[in-house]
């Protein structure tokens, strides 16, 4: 297993020995490793001392369900701390298939010129890209599939990428070349802009899938896992509903983020729920299911279609739904869905595009529910003014310049869909994880318990954020855990047949700690320390009307988590 | 001794004795310790616990030369640490005469009506605001100054603190009734601004000048200085240059921010030198010295007039010089007076704005040299337009948003006039003093060494760090340091004279140093530690060429400044 090594300074190209020390790293948990050692924790996240790794998992390239995902990692303009964004579609099964553990990019190129990064079988190279410079995400996406074809998987960014803006998050390519699998968080955009790469083309021609090392073990547990997936009913939910089912859950709850996080359950939900979004999508003939990686037994995507039924974007997902539907006030899944497309097209993070959006209305830039208003604001970004600029570097910034106090961020990233004073688990995830706000850290949603109590929040926050690095690890999708939570010895088993490894329960368990653990140090390094693991002022004195609580969880208990 | 503590939210006024254990604290020193004892050093700087303190220094309201400075302090909005400020003019010498050692205003007016607090012999008293709310500093003081006579000195707010912007400074009014002595940094305008405070208005009708303990050997005393003070060439270049003279000196050394801190000599220096300063205001009848507080002997300040002889902008000094000429390519006094005075109308501290403006320029938002450009940058300001709003909030909002990684700024707050790299002492002070880059925190210009050269330079800045709150304590202006400074024997037997206590050397370091300590302790608990002590990164790797030479001050030097 290899690293490929770009310098965007001299623009070499080293293809280079993984340590044998990170032979059982992947995914997350490398990016981590990696940053720990080869990133100054404090330098500037836009200079040249930054790195932009893409990383597959454990298990990436080979045929176990699911396992495709892409980790993509730097330390973040947005939060200054350690990132991993993680995203679905074919690039992280392309780069397994291809045999590279992760490909690291370096430095800033000395003569502002514009670069696509391209990766086959046959080695690696820089080509120009000032012809894509400048356009949209699936404009670009279009044009590189018509240049490399069909096996080439596409990370890229838009013009929010360009800019360099926090907002800005990287676009992965899905099963349709569809570049619309977000790796979104943290602003990761901003560096793959800052080191002058428009697209990273990973095209597996000539590759196999890795062959297993015991491939009719894989199999039956293959089918054990079937099995059990077919009697999970929450699968069975995100396969018709997908992750939008959600809504009615933290609605009901006082968790759904609102009018800027001013409270927690929106009056007009039922216009953007689970439900109703499955009913528009089959009454328009769009796609109510759908897979981003191949042979996905899951399918929480869909195509969202107008009244026509020509594509208005595709996925429509539960935290764009949130953040830019009840946390704007607007209860239109047309109007959602356009903003949700134009946000992708220019390569923006619904969470943070969102969460900014809400701070603006709240600042009186523009009305809540307004839909116009908050479309041409997304154009201002899109088209890299001052006022689109603001917005673009997400929630802290733009509630900084319009003055508003009460801005939903933890460490500089907005929250996503879940309102801490109601799901107060995941607020403690959002206090607590080195990523800042972050429900993939750690979401504590499904949990059967008070989720407006304080009582035991920090375990069940502690426990979620020791676990969910195990996928991000492994490269498997987050919603396995649907079948693998009850049954880590299964997930144990299936690693050790597709790789030869005698692992056990502990040995995943320790690779997530582990990469908890790195991260936070990175972040220490960088200058965070316990003083940082706070929701802001206003969560712990303002009441969340819907769940009629605040954010009630001390700092000496959030200082356990960790501990 | 008392302290006058205001409730915005009740509206409630207390007298109350302040501290045995804090009675020989003074300005800086005593708003230090303040905020280390009621403040939340994690709070939101314009939340409810902020506290935004007035506090004139120990030899407040006596006859000692130069001793009416005010201390204005809180969390900073800018920095997020401790934060004092310190200014000229009448109200730390009036608040004294009225016997309070500090106005602690808290929390915030609930009902959003705005306010002016009076301060008299007879007592203190809310009143409206609302007919001054939205003017600028200047009509604001001379309305208030109609009002309440001639014996009021006021601490006011322009619009740019109403708008609760990091850039924004507090003005006070000086012996011509004129506001134009800030205590401009760390965006204490915005902590008053959120307070819903329009003016502070302090009449000191019916008192006395604090008698002395021993008023023979005050007087005996006072001789001594002022004959040292005559003997004193840097004072006679104060009271003939004003603080522009700087200006040759840090240009020779490479020291003299110029175009967004890229290099430390300007090309165009003589245009805006001391010297060329004298000519202008002399042929034009401006007044080229000036006292700011009664009875000064350097009389630093000067009268800048237009050619027919109206007053354009009083004074006009050398940071606004350096970060508003040179920083931004403008040669030309009237357009650099003509910046400063506008600043000082929005109420703006014009080294936190021209850093703005610089890094605005660097960014291509309007280029070098544009004078028009500048000043309608201020503007719109003024005007609290988003592009306005992003300059207000400072040098480092305004490198994030336009995109500019090389920003000069330290603990978020911009550098005033030395160039790190030209001038690597106070390079070192701005890194590791707790209140950002600034130049007041302990400025070693003159010290007779090689400033280019990393040599001693941690050194001479802990000297200087740890020395310069002397003055800031006792409410003396730092230019009296010309005589104190190898003479602290004189100083002490001055302020046992006026205060009946037996203070030697040692007595006055440990304050200073106390100040120091509890203004780190402060940060420490906001969650700053050593990894903030630091310089960006682009200033240890890019040569500032007119120095020939990088910041080359290691991270283990700078963490023995405070060890």
């Amino acid at each position: 297993m290899e690293i490929l090594r770009v310098n965007m300074s001299d623009l070499t190209i080293k293809r280079e020995k993984l340590e044998e020390s990170h032979s059982l790293l992947g995914g997350r948990a490398l990016i981590a490793r990696l940053l720990l050692d080869e990133v100054k924790a404090t330098c500037e996240p836009l200079g040249r001392h930054n790195k932009l790794i893409f990383a597959p998992g454990l298990l990436g390239g080979s045929k176990v369900f699911s396992s495709g995902r892409i980790s993509i990692g730097a330390k973040s303009p947005l939060t200054g701390g350690a990132k991993e964004s993680n995203g679905g579609g074919l690039v992280g099964l392309k780069l397994g298939r291809l045999g590279y553990k992760a490909v690291i990019i370096e430095d800033l190129p000395k003569d502002n010129k514009k670069y696509l990064l391209k990766v086959s079988k046959d080695g690696a190279e820089l080509l120009p890209a000032e012809d894509y410079w400048g356009l949209g995400v699936y404009e670009t996406a279009r044009l590189l599939i018509d240049c490399f074809g069909k096996n080439a998987a596409i990370s890229l960014i838009g013009q929010a990428g360009e800019y360099k803006l926090s907002g800005a998050g990287i676009a992965n390519t899905d099963t349709d070349g569809v570049p619309s699998r977000f790796s979104g968080r943290g602003g990761l955009g901003a560096v793959m802009g800052s080191k002058g790469i428009k697209a990273v083309i990973i095209d597996d021609t000539g590759t196999q899938l890795k062959e297993p090392a015991n491939g009719e073990k894989l199999k039956e547990l293959a089918r054990q896992f079937k099995r059990l997936l077919d009697e999970s009913p929450v699968a069975k939910t995100y396969t018709v509903y997908g992750t939008a089912a959600m809504l009615e859950i933290t609605n009901a709850l006082g968790g759904l983020p609102t009018r800027n996080f001013t409270t927690g359950s929106y009056e007009k939900a039922d216009n953007i729920s689970g439900e109703r979004l499955y009913e528009v999508i089959t009454s328009r003939k769009g796609k109510p299911s759908h897979a981003c990686m191949p042979g996905c037994l899951i399918r929480c995507s869909n195509v969202y279609v107008d009244e026509k039924g020509s594509e208005i974007v595709a996925p429509l997902e539960y935290e764009t739904i949130a953040l830019m539907g009840s946390n704007l006030d607007i209860d239109n899944f047309d109007a959602i869905a356009k903003l949700n497309y134009l946000c992708n097209d220019y390569g923006l993070d619904t969470i943070e595009t969102g969460a900014a959006l809400g701070v603006a209305m709240a600042a009186g830039l523009i009305p809540f529910g307004d839909v116009e208003g908050a479309i041409n604001l997304v154009h201002e970004i899109g088209k890299g003014t001052v006022v689109g600029r603001v917005l673009g570097m997400g929630a802290l910034i733009t509630g900084k310049v319009l003055g508003v106090t009460e801005v939903p961020v933890v460490k500089g990233q907005a929250m996503p869909g879940y309102e801490p004073r109601g799901v107060k688990g995941t607020g403690v995830t959002f206090a607590t994880s080195a990523m800042g706000a972050d429900h993939t850290a750690g979401n504590t949603i499904r949990a059967k318990v008070d989720h407006n109590s304080a009582e035991g929040q920090t375990t069940l926050s502690r426990n979620a954020q020791y676990t969910s690095p195990i996928y991000d690890d492994l490269g498997l999708c987050m919603f396995v855990s649907v079948v693998y939570g009850s049954n880590p010895g299964l997930l144990c088993q299936i690693v050790n047949a597709q790789r030869g490894t005698d692992f056990d329960k502990d040995c995943l368990f320790k690779l997530a700690g582990d990469t908890v653990k790195w991260e936070r140090k990175f972040n220490q390094k960088a200058g965070f320390s316990n003083v940082h693991d706070r929701l802001p002022e206003h969560f712990y004195e303002l009441t969340n009307p819907a769940a009629n609580t605040v954010f009630d969880i001390t700092d000496e208990e959030l200082d356990q988590v960790h501990k």
